[in-house]
Parts: C-alpha cells; structure tokens; sequence
C-alpha cells in the first residue's frame, strides 16, 4: 500500500478536533496539534501526526490531564519552575519556552525546568518557537529507558534529545534537533519491516553488542560508536537537566510510553533555556555572524558526490516540498486515522 | 625512551616560575598552571603541562597578553560579556566562571561570553570550578579548523568542545569534557609516532574520506561515524556560542594555534553558562537525584567484560593513582622542559 498526502491544515483541524473529542481543552489540543504538524512538515515523522492515536489514547486514559492548570513560579530573575500538572508535554514546552523568553528578556538568559510533563514530542518544535521570537533555544527533554550506556548491556537512558535553534537573516533559523542515541527507535522497528540491515553502531542484542539485524534488536546505542561514551554523556546532560534539577523521574523509573499503563501520570521533566542576544554581543552582530558562518559552511568543500548542510537544511526543504504535496500518511497510520474518524464522527483528513 | 614521573606540586611551580619569567604576571601564572595541572592530574594530557612551551613562546612572542586588563560588563541580571585584554585563556576562563556564579546566585542563571581571548584549554577545568562552588557548570569553547563537517571535505570546524560539571553529594564531580570531533588530533599525532592504525571513523584524508592511515590523515571526523551530523551539529553550537554570541572569528578565520605568527592575538571567543540548582529544584534534591542516578548507573548491567562509567569516573581514577605516582612526562616534553629550565635558570621539576 502506498502512502497517502494529506494536507497540513486540514490535518492540523483534525487533530485538534480528535483531542477536543476526547475531552482535552482547547489549549492543550492546539499545542499538540501544533507540535505534531511541526514534525509532519518538516519531515520528521517519528514525532509526527503518526502520534495522534496515542495521545487520543493516553488522553481517554487520564495519563494526560485534559484540563491542566499549570503553574509557573519564578524563583529568580532568570529562572523559574513549571509544574505541568500532567499536561499534554507540547502544551508544558510551549508554556516552558515562553517563559523563558520573558525571563531572558529581562536577565539575558532564561531557565525553565518543567515537572510533572508528559511525552515531549519534537524538542525542535519549542526551540524554533523560541528562535522565532529572535532569541537561542536550547530544549532537552529525557524519555523512558531505550538506550544502553557506552559498555553498556541493559536499555538505561531514554533518546534524550537536544535542541538547539538559533535566529538567521531573512532565512530560515539554524536548526539541531539530535537524540544521543545514533537512531531513533522507530527506524529499527521501520528496517525490521521492511526487513533491511541496520547501519552499524546504531543498536545492540541482548548483550549489548551492536547488531545489523533489526530483529535482534534490544537497545539503542549512544551516538558515537566506539565514542560512544560521548553519546552517552550527552543523555546523561539531557537526564541530569529534565530529571534531576526538576526533581522528577529517571529514564529507567518511567513508565513506558506504549503502555499498558495509560492511567497514571509518567511524572517526567524537561528543560528549556532561552538566550537573548542583546545581553551579549548584540542581535545585529549574532544575525551578521550567522550569515558569515553559514555562507562558510555552505561553501565549503565537499566530499565528492555529496553536499554539506547546516543543522535543519534538510527539514527546512523537506518542509518547502511538504507544503507544496501535502504530508505523507502510511497506511497504518491512514487506518487509525479512519478508526478516529469514526468513532468521533469527524471527517478525515484526506 | 620512558616517561619521568613528576611531582604534581612541582610541576606547579615550575610551570608558574617559567611563565612567571616571560613577564606574564602572576595571575596569568596562577591560572595557566591551575588549568595545565587540572589536565595532567586527570590524564587529559593533550591539555596538560606539555602545552607549557607553548604558552612560553606565545607569551615572548607577544600574541598573549602578560598584564591583560580584562573587564567585565555586566549587562543584564544573568548575562554579560567579559573583554578578556587576549589574556591567556585559562586565566580568562577562570574569570568568566566566577561571574557566571556571582550571576547564577543572583538570577538563578548566569551566561558570560568571553571576547579577545586565546587556546582555552581543557574546557573541563572551569566547569568543575563551578560545580565545585555547588553549581552546574557548562563551558564551550572553538578553535581554528581541524575537524570536517558532515560529508566535508576540508577542516571547518575546531575540535569545539563542550564540558559539563555537576556536583554530588560526597564524591567527585559528574564531569563530561568532550572534543566535538571523535577524538583529538594529538591522537592522530600520537599513532603516527607509534605506527598503529587509527579506530574507524575518527579522522580522514584530503578528499574527506575516512582513513585508519595516520599518515594520510588531513582532518578529523565529527563525532558520530555516519551519523556525523549530529558531531557537526553539535560543534556548530559552539561555533555560534564561542564565536558569534562574542563577536569574534569562525574557526576557519582563527590564525593556527602553532604559529609561525606568535605576535598577533586570535580574537578567539568562549562561553561559560553557570546554574544554580537552587534557582530551580534546590541543591539537596539534585545532589540526592545525583546519587540515585549514579548509584542506577554503575549497578546497570554491562557487557561482559567491561565496566560502565559515568562521565569523569576514568579520570578521577586516574587522578587518584597520579597523586601517589606523579604525572608522566613523555621524553619530548622532558626535553623541553630542560631547554626552558636551563633558559629560565629555573630548576627542572624532576
């Protein structure tokens, strides 16, 4: 079966109306919908619309509070805490970045740490908002146990992704969004159905040795290969700021994501920072550097047949593409979709 | 030939009085050796008192600054920028610690961009100074271009580090100090003087194609083998944080760290993020989150015949075994350390 293209706003309303229907207010189904429609343009599709049936479920569950009433308390000038109240995680990283760029606003630097969030979906979505309003993003946020440690023989850090978004000059902003792990867990389950090998250093069996046999995969592994105590470094910033300094769960208390617990709130953290360049070197400067950096970077040379890009270069093209075709729909998530449809008496989205 | 082993408090002295006698003064003396010390005591010893003959010539030659007026402007509750007069970087950095905290305990956050500074050093030194004044600390720093990008295929990037220091409860800090390429490039040096093979995907040849030849090597890889844009990504960030949010060069702009020009300053930039974990959970919570993850990590299964580890674990061993043993010294650096004592008039620290 061949993929379906849907268009993004009419997917955009069907998300939002799918979690209307379950009960979640209004706020918390625009900032899902928002979430969700930020990974589908820019191709990013683990974090996609393909997370419309989970939410719905984990909404209908009570895992995720259908009506939050979050509550941020400045501690200093520059920081602050965001109790989620079990909240839809797009709806507390929207909130969460926000707040930051007010902080920043006024301390040069912002810091969020959010309790009590839920499922973050795309890290990048929260630190684009935050580039768009002209300031630095940096958003980390930790998942439930995926991936083994460097040596490592058990799942023991979530992907625990890093985002980072910085404003350009009349482009698109400079975008990293990265899990420290090598891959996301869904490219394995997607090789194993499409019965391909895995690159090498991307997952491990049982014993923690690395596999191309997608079928033999138990774990995740850090990014970096025989580096890998870099990768897993870097989720152990990740853990240490979602978890730890908002004084919720590890990756390895959290109940999984995919259930069958879908009642219980997951009590996790996430972590976001703003910074304002006009308490450094001054916006102008930072937009003229990154015109200079970039036209650098994109001229340098190449190894032959490829080209070099700038973190977000791909999606940012992807997204022009999708806008123009619409988002690909796989069949299984077209299925859900219809399912969803029916049962809310909502038209689908294609 | 062997290594000499020397004591580390000699070495100390010896460092500060050879600088000493270049002119520099006494807190560029202090601070150089603090940071060489800092590495040569853990094992990092490619930012360890091998580097003094360096720092000799650089501060002769003039291109650092022996009574650098650095000051500090603070603009905002948490930011500010510190002009560092192309002060030796460890001194610099060091200073730029301090006013991180002095912010962080005011505002909660505290991020300071060093300007007109020069080679930084071992990134790691100035974020344990801050964790051991209780708080987070996170450092970045460039460098000129040694690292490709992603499908690169000329030096772009420095090796980038980024180094984060958290406290514990009773124990040495969780330290992550980690070069954004796979591995340094006196690594690369080091196996050609050895004639082994270099690991895969850690440095590459003229096309940018990677290669296990020492001798062919003309670059580094990014962190990350074929995921390499996360490594890219990554050592981007600093490039935007070190150079651009300071207003100094790109690392492709950076006059090399070797000479031959030792008179003209680099215009290099660094940045040093400081939190205070009292601004967001409070220290007691993260420092008893800290034990409850690092206790989860070293009771996590490993593979068979291998140890997991947490950031730091390796060198604090290392630190350990070099306090009763002395720091080895290799016989190049013995050489010069005689040709400086000699020079100086200034006896050998062995």
């Amino acid at each position: 079966m061949e993929d379906i293209y849907a268009d993004q706003e009419r997917l955009r309303g069907f998300c939002q109306a799918i979690l209307g229907a379950t009960g979640a207010d209004a706020p918390s189904a625009v900032a899902a919908a928002r979430a969700m429609l930020h990974a589908s343009s820019l191709g990013v599709d683990s974090h996609g619309v393909r997370l419309l049936p989970h939410y719905d479920k984990v909404f209908r569950g009570g895992r995720l509070n259908k009506a939050p009433n979050m509550k941020f308390a400045r501690t200093r000038a520059g920081s602050g805490l965001l109790d989620a109240d079990n909240a839809h995680g797009a709806l507390a990283a929207y909130a969460a970045a926000d707040h930051a760029c007010n902080l920043a606003r006024e301390a040069g630097i912002g810091a969020v740490g959010i309790s009590r969030t839920s499922h973050c979906g795309p890290a990048g979505a929260y630190a684009l908002a935050i580039a768009e309003a002209g300031m630095i993003g940096i958003v980390m946020c930790h998942s439930d146990s995926f991936v083994r440690l460097h040596n490592g023989a058990e799942r023991f850090h979530g992907t625990n992704p890093i985002a980072v978004a910085v404003p350009t000059q009349g482009s698109n902003p400079w975008l990293l969004d990265m899990a420290t792990s090598a891959v996301p867990y869904n490219r394995v389950q997607l090789y194993k159905s499409l019965g391909r090998e895995l690159p090498a250093d991307a997952a491990s069996d049982h014993n923690g040795l690395d596999t191309n046999d997608a079928n033999a995969v138990e774990m995740l592994a850090p990014l970096g290969g025989k580096f890998g105590f870099k990768g897993a470094g870097l989720a152990g910033m990740v853990e240490i700021f979602s978890g730890l300094l908002t004084g919720m769960k590890l990756s390895p208390e959290i109940l999984p994501m995919g259930g069958p617990d879908i009642t219980t709130p997951r009590d996790m953290g996430a972590f976001v920072i703003c910074i304002d360049p006009d308490g450094l070197v001054g916006r102008s400067l930072l937009l003229a550097g990154m015109d200079r950096y970039l036209t650098a970077l994109r001229e340098s040379t190449s190894r032959e047949g490829t080209t070099v890009m700038a973190p977000g270069d791909r999606e940012w093209a992807e997204a022009t593409r999708r806008s123009k075709i619409g988002v690909p729909l796989d069949p299984e998530t077209v299925a859900e979709f219809r399912r969803l449809s029916q049962g809310a008496k909502i038209a689908a989205p294609f």
